[in-house]
């Protein structure tokens, strides 16, 4: 891993801030101190859609830091092309990101002061499925500008959902596999019989129904809109199918997660 | 899933609380808030060893709630058979699970008043390789004690892990699949490259030194002596068994994790 060096005393700095996955009291002690820490939150705009979300994270703020004492730039995310299917699915999320490294090359560049703290919000964990991580490091290996960063973990939406269900993510010297809707729809992974399903906008457990497996299903989970469903998938599986539908026509966006639990006795 | 259901004014109240992977900063708001509504804390002790651990708890409670307004009720933790090995795990997991199941369900109705809340503490998140969940069930399927109880994620040993590697997870739209010492000591898990190993006593990950494998590796993370590496497995790899049997040595007892994440391309 590298790490830009620069004088110690003159260097950018950079929170990583996992925020939580919808429950602003799910924040932590350490991401309350990152956040009281920053001078200039980067915000990235991903359209209109998700404004509840935008609001929420404006809270978060209004809630932990007076106001006057940080700075919000905002900057339109890069259109993604969503078009490219299939195997072509890792090379356009490459551009992507590399057009993203240069929009937060140059917030950071532009925007950040050499003793400023710069931070960017994640939704549940840095760790599960964002890109802010994989981005600041193609900006430090482009060597144009020098800054250090550290991560603050977040309680992911896998981690708010078992809670919420009151379930564990793996039973008893089990294992647990996290993976995507994408992967769901071409097979269940081998070897493990608990799967935590992200990024599914297709409902990929519908191919499944016809198996002996518990989904533990949730949207906006942690927030006043959350929704909850549970039950063998045979039954639960159409439920959630209109919940959701429902939802997102509602809201015009959804964000859901789920587990599925194979009876591994009964298979 | 059941739910034990008395009248609502007088059911006893139980928080199963994730306090974090060692960090007393990675307590959540909603855990704060959770601490400071319980009246007593059930404490099973697991001898002097983990000693460390105990003191580090009770700092948190120092920290958060004015002493005085709660109690701590502790009780020994029932003898496993660690002697039971290979296809024999689970059944010994289970017969010490009830073992511990009848002292929670004995410590809930001698201690805790009609209307009280107590709280089981759990270190990282109840969902990860924790029994609390499935005993707290197995006392309301038992039917002797009725009890409502709710969960408060908290930030998982994996989530620190990673967070400290300033690393994901997942890489871009791939899976992660997080199992035992014991599991991966079989064979590496099918399908996927990105492994996370929990409650490995016996280096599993040494099988794996000539595999083109990364390991990002720590001990008692988040704690003043949390210890990490990374790299090569092939390098890293003794490099961290020498570390972890010092450290061992030195205060008689280690937690550890790693991530385990093996490069497809040149596999």
């Amino acid at each position: 891993m590298s790490v830009a060096c620069g004088r110690l005393d003159d260097v950018r700095k950079i929170h990583v801030i996992g925020i939580g996955a919808g429950d602003p009291d799910q924040l932590t002690l350490q991401a309350v101190r990152a956040l009281r820490s920053t001078d200039v939150f980067f915000v990235l705009d991903k359209g209109e859609v998700k404004s509840d979300l935008t609001q929420l994270r404006r809270d978060m703020l209004d809630a932990h830091i007076p106001q006057g004492s940080y700075r919000v730039v905002e900057a339109r995310d890069p259109e993604r092309d969503r078009a490219a299917g299939g195997t072509a699915y890792s090379p356009a999320v490459g551009d992507w990101r590399s057009a993203r490294a240069a929009i937060y090359q140059r917030l950071i560049a532009e925007e950040l002061g050499d003793e400023e703290s710069g931070a960017f919000l994640v939704w549940g964990d840095p760790a599960l499925y964002d890109s802010t991580l994989g981005i600041l490091e193609e900006i430090l290996e482009r060597g144009e500008v020098a800054f250090e960063y550290d991560v603050v973990p977040g309680i992911s939406s896998v981690s708010a959902l078992v809670a919420r269900h009151r379930t564990g993510l793996n039973r008893v010297a089990g294992s647990v596999q996290i993976t995507t809707g994408r992967r769901l729809a071409e097979s269940f992974p081998e070897g493990v019989d608990d799967v935590v399903v992200m990024l599914d906008a297709h409902q990929a457990f519908r191919r499944y129904v016809d198996q002996d497996i518990d989904i533990y299903w949730g949207a906006y989970i942690g927030t006043p809109d959350e929704i909850l469903a549970s039950g063998p998938i045979a039954e639960a599986g159409p439920r959630i199918e209109r919940l959701r539908a429902e939802a997102r026509e509602r809201k015009g966006w959804i964000m859901d997660t789920y587990l599925l639990r194979r009876n591994p006795d009964r298979r």
